[in-house]
């Protein structure tokens, strides 16, 4: 196998831990022995628990000698809660390693560094890795913010719901089942009071026969008012954050180890966000459908005129079920 | 040439003169000889000029003898403006025809019957001919009605102009240069007199250095305000009717010759036909831009309720320059 080839295991291994890993990244490893087989694969583990490449050479074992490491993100260098990985690295004897993406945290970067002073060949990846699994812990470390993913459904005619507030469903099955497998790798799914009162939303992943998914992000409510008691969200783990501004929901969930964030909305939450600069990719899913009244799904963002437009640019556009999702992000 | 092969050569024929022939269908053909070479192609010309058949058979002359004729359209078997191509099939001598789309239209059906009496194998095209340039034809046909194509340009969050009324542009170049040729293959381009007074715009087909194109629409703006006097629209061939339903609108176009209408806004206008059922095809060209406020692009379609929600069904999904186009069409 290519390097290339054990990029893309490795990047599958990761998916596989995706939403299990903050406050650290969800890295993928893969080991090939000197005759190119793969010989052993990790991912990293909930904090505290073994790096990718420490699980990925622990399958290997002494075929690893000689070998190549295949690492979506460039092996630590530091002592963090384990010891570094490019130690790790350099006593497997393994004679080459294959990076995804270099690390940008000033503390555990420089692996790299470490890694050819020990004669070790590094090698970066062609393929796109930072769009992966890595992209909202990549954000974080050069924001020094989570990174909010803004997800909405509507008609094609921009609306989010008819005129007397109806709007289950405007979105297909296929549609509904992304964002429930979405939110089960996101630390934290994020709406705003008028939203939780309009339409009592549970916030939870579940799969398409209602049951809960193993893992479930943690539910956030934004905005001063109260719930009603006895909603969904009126529960002991729900966060209430009772303020307006992006920037301190985004302080309180930095706070509490969140690095990536799905905000569902609804349209005066969003529309702060935009304003504020605070979304890093638009996940719309647009229905084939026209309403012609009803709630926008975007409030005022501060857009005046069209020279102040929001400029974003497609990633991918995909057709999900009977409904069309756009994939972007700002310009 | 296969057949198939060749009704894709006939197709293209038939784009060529897609926007020349109305009320008459733009109509391709491609004449095979015995060994399946290509011996001749034709395309519909203006009413009263040969149809398809006739040219393609023209320039076969004698080769087309054993030969297969290709056409996109069932050849017809009355005698209009002029004689019945099943006359002139049958005189050439070919021994096959391959048909697009059985012809709909009650007088001039039967040519499949009348060359299949006179010995001729008639096969039918698994292609997706009826999509193509004879849709508008096929629709007026059956309903007796032009077939209206609304398109519109929105941001994502289905806004087409910004708050204070500024519009361009939302979507870009590419998107903009495709609208000016579906312009100029169409028989007429609609707007409401709110559009004319707000936008002023031209509604001719333009190339992209701002010349005019060869063949221009009939420009009709509906509704009952006066036109602003030296505006573009204030032209002695734009046709203004001072009526707010859409079947006056489309009578008035088909007592005209019009069966391919493009209905460019604004949202009233738009509501008011996709209320009445009168919207057969839309082209929504979505900007990945945010808006947040400012005129949505659909207005009242007298839907109150998600259960009476106007679903459609996507056909395509494709990126234009930036933005994203979804052709779509009633459920």
């Amino acid at each position: 196998m290519t390097p290339e080839d054990a990029m893309r295991e490795a990047l599958a291994a990761s998916v596989a831990v995706h939403g299990r890993t903050s406050p650290n990244p969800p890295v993928g490893a893969v080991v090939l022995d000197a005759a190119g087989e793969v010989v052993g694969v990790g991912a990293t583990q909930p904090p505290g628990g073994p790096h990718a490449e420490v699980l990925a050479l622990r399958a290997a074992g002494e075929r690893a000698r000689g070998g190549t490491a295949v690492v979506t993100l460039e092996p630590c260098a530091h002592h963090g809660r384990t010891p570094p990985c490019t130690d790790a690295l350099i006593a497997a004897g393994v004679a080459a390693v294959h990076v995804g993406v270099a690390d940008p945290n000033p503390v555990a970067a420089g692996g790299a560094r470490v890694l050819g002073q020990a004669g070790i060949a590094v090698t970066h990846s062609a393929l796109d890795v930072a769009g992966g699994p890595l992209r909202a812990w990549l954000h974080s470390v050069r924001t020094g913010r989570p990174h909010v993913t803004w997800k909405f459904a509507a008609t094609l005619d921009g609306r989010s719901a008819a005129a007397d507030g109806t709007s289950r469903w405007i979105t297909g099955p296929e549609a509904r089942a992304e964002v429930h497998e979405f939110r089960s790798h996101v630390d934290a799914v994020v709406v705003g009071t008028g939203t939780a009162r309009a339409d009592d939303p549970a916030l939870t992943a579940r799969y398409p026969d209602g049951t809960d998914r193993e893992r479930q992000p943690l539910r956030v409510v934004v905005g001063h008012s109260d719930l009603r008691t006895g909603s969904r969200l009126d529960a002991p783990d729900v966060l209430h954050l009772r303020t307006q501004s992006p920037d301190d929901v985004l302080k309180a969930l930095a706070d509490r180890g969140v690095v990536d964030v799905l905000l569902e909305g609804g349209p005066r939450l969003a529309g702060a966000f935009v304003q504020a600069g605070r979304v890093d990719r638009v996940l719309a899913y647009l229905a084939p459908a026209l309403l012609g009244a009803g709630p926008a799904a975007l409030g005022d963002a501060g857009v005046g005129t069209i020279g102040d437009i929001a400029r974003l640019q497609v990633d991918t556009v995909r057709v999900v079920g009977a409904d069309v999702l756009v994939d972007a992000r700002p310009a």
